[in-house]
């Protein structure tokens, strides 16, 4: 079915050992497609610097990301301070640590959870007795263990998404859902990647995603790469093919779940989801468990982030607007669940009322402890 | 009411006699509001260029700029032929501009109902036993007359359309319908205006309007020199500003409108026109008569500009997407009349059922010979 070996060789962020020192490296996605920098990162700050700034993005990757962040943390505090440093106060420095990171995007649920769970694991580690070696070992296990959840999830994203894409269709996506926005390949992508793998002839239209681009530098990119037939075009135009270009569904992916189906996704994916409805398109959502906040009851108490206008009065620090206006930049809107057709995740699709087939779904998740209930 | 003698001193398009000599000037929209540049215009295939290169553009102003074009051709043939040419031949050789001119841009109709008023003025002059100095004089009239009355419409239109908004309106609009898109001070823009100009107290949600970003460079330019607040916006922000913005109306322009009031506009035009119904918002088409189309039943018909994708995958020069993808760049779409709560025209507010109501609106207007029925 999918070709896992393939599939390894594309990975968005890792750890790198080098001897005793420890390293955060991940393709630099500000500069795609032009460039193709790897980063380095030997420090926490930096990590969630690069966060911040969009070189590592898409809600699974950035949960990774924080983990791996974490891990770092204690492996540059044991390559300062050396071993004899108290667990305690190592895990204090973690907690600091959770906090700077969390703060770097606030809507993206995945991320706290990341934290949150590394946290545990290192509370843990402290009542176990752990010493500070084996603290950051269990630390790089855990953030490990993390991405590995996710390269998982995605596969069985994609097995279930690709249920719902028949041979021959001509799909619409937002943003980038692929193998860069995880730590496997990808989420509402990923259903279109095994559709494809599988023989389906199928062809994309792909939002450009303004402000960051994000579909017309990384969803264009991917999909060239993996020689599935697109149409890049502005999000302006979704309306127009959603009318004449023939589009028998939108794939999108979330950065946060409500317990009733409200979606937080990239801003623009609430106006698709209206057009999808206006045209009688069916709206997918393909998220992994992770991204599911049962702790909120609807989207309108999902934090957003509201990003640099500079992203919108200028475009790669050409200024395209006049200076001195005011500009907005919501980062994400929410769509409500009664726009949403279905949400695909790693346990199955969820159809409404979402109120009780996202709690199914995340039952057995949820019960194993990973604390965003 | 209206500013008129202010108004004066903004004007995108306009003749310069230098002597014997003519030329068509205009502001280079192309690099606004970066460098105000204005070009001067001696050979109308310059002139044809520029409106193919949208240096100039608004379906308004590219008529007048269509005229003036004209009647550059004529002056330009006597400096270069002298005045023993036949006047016959002129004709002939303005048919031949006028194919010239028609072919730079297909959708906006007043480019083509311009070109063939200033052909019929043009046979007319021949039937009149003119001369060839005085067939150049009537063109550059007859030029002259079309972007006065331009002005005039422009007005008009901002007098009507301002009734349809309150003080202490938010309003949202798309692309650039302002001074720079007609002869005078625009279209929807002439109405938010004249609404502000009478004390009105008005906040605009301005789209960016990808690709060529005419919303961004132009509409943010033109309400910030009238010190009108606004705040620019991504197109793909349309929908979240919706909801929670406080938006009470929509005002966009048009570039062709069918009999039964389908209006043809700037790609992502359709795509507001559903996400206001959704939302329960009205919205506003305001163009002068020379845009309407009678002869179309609908806008099925209109014919479609297709630019190219380069627009879509750089933005000035510079590579936003990978090489050798296909992207698509329709101009426009056409948002069906069944979306537009009214027209405003020069001759007053047309409603639902159009085809009824345009038609009464353009009966005098259509009677005097401009022949685009």
């Amino acid at each position: 079915m999918t070709d896992v070996k393939r599939l390894h060789e594309k990975r968005t962020v890792w750890w790198q050992q080098d001897g005793a020192h420890g390293a955060v490296c991940m393709i630099d996605q500000s500069l795609l497609p032009g460039e193709v920098v790897i980063l380095t990162l030997t420090h926490e700050q930096q990590v969630a610097d690069a966060i911040a700034r969009l070189q590592v993005r898409g809600a699974p990757a950035i949960g990774v990301t924080a983990a791996l962040g974490m891990a770092l943390a204690i492996s540059r505090l044991r390559d300062e301070q050396g071993d004899t440093l108290a667990v305690e106060q190592a895990v204090a420095h973690l907690r600091n640590v959770g906090e700077l990171l969390r703060g770097t995007r606030p809507t993206a649920v995945n991320l706290a959870w990341s934290v949150d769970r590394m946290i545990r694991h290192a509370q843990q580690a402290v009542r176990d007795g752990c010493s500070l070696p084996e603290l950051a070992q269990g630390m790089q296990a855990e953030a490990q263990a993390i991405a590995g959840e996710d390269f998982e999830a995605c596969l069985r994203m994609g097995e279930f998404g690709a249920t719902l894409i028949a041979d021959g269709d001509t799909l619409l996506t937002h943003c980038n859902t692929g193998w860069l926005a995880t730590a496997g390949w990808g989420s509402a992508l990923a259903s279109i990647y095994v559709a494809h793998r599988s023989g389906k002839k199928l062809h994309i239209f792909v939002d450009e995603t303004r402000p960051v681009l994000q579909g017309a530098r990384l969803t264009a990119w991917e999909l060239q790469q993996e020689g599935i037939p697109l149409t890049l075009i502005t999000d302006s135009m979704a309306a127009h093919f959603m009318r004449y270009g023939g589009i028998k569904g939108v794939f999108v992916g979330a950065d946060r779940i409500a317990a009733n189906g409200d979606v937080a996704n990239k801003i623009g994916t609430y106006g698709v989801a209206v057009l999808a409805q206006a045209h009688a398109i069916p709206f997918y959502v393909v998220a992994p468990r992770s991204t599911i906040d049962l702790s909120l009851a609807s989207g309108e108490r999902i934090p957003m982030e509201q990003r640099n206008p500079d992203e919108i009065t200028s475009i790669r620090g050409i200024p395209i607007a006049p200076a001195g206006i005011h500009a907005a930049n919501p980062a994400f809107d929410v769509t409500p669940g009664s726009y949403i057709t279905a949400i695909v995740t790693d346990a199955g699709i969820a159809r409404p009322p979402y109120n009780q087939s996202l709690r199914a779904l995340c039952a057995g998740y949820h019960a194993v402890g990973t604390g965003n209930v």
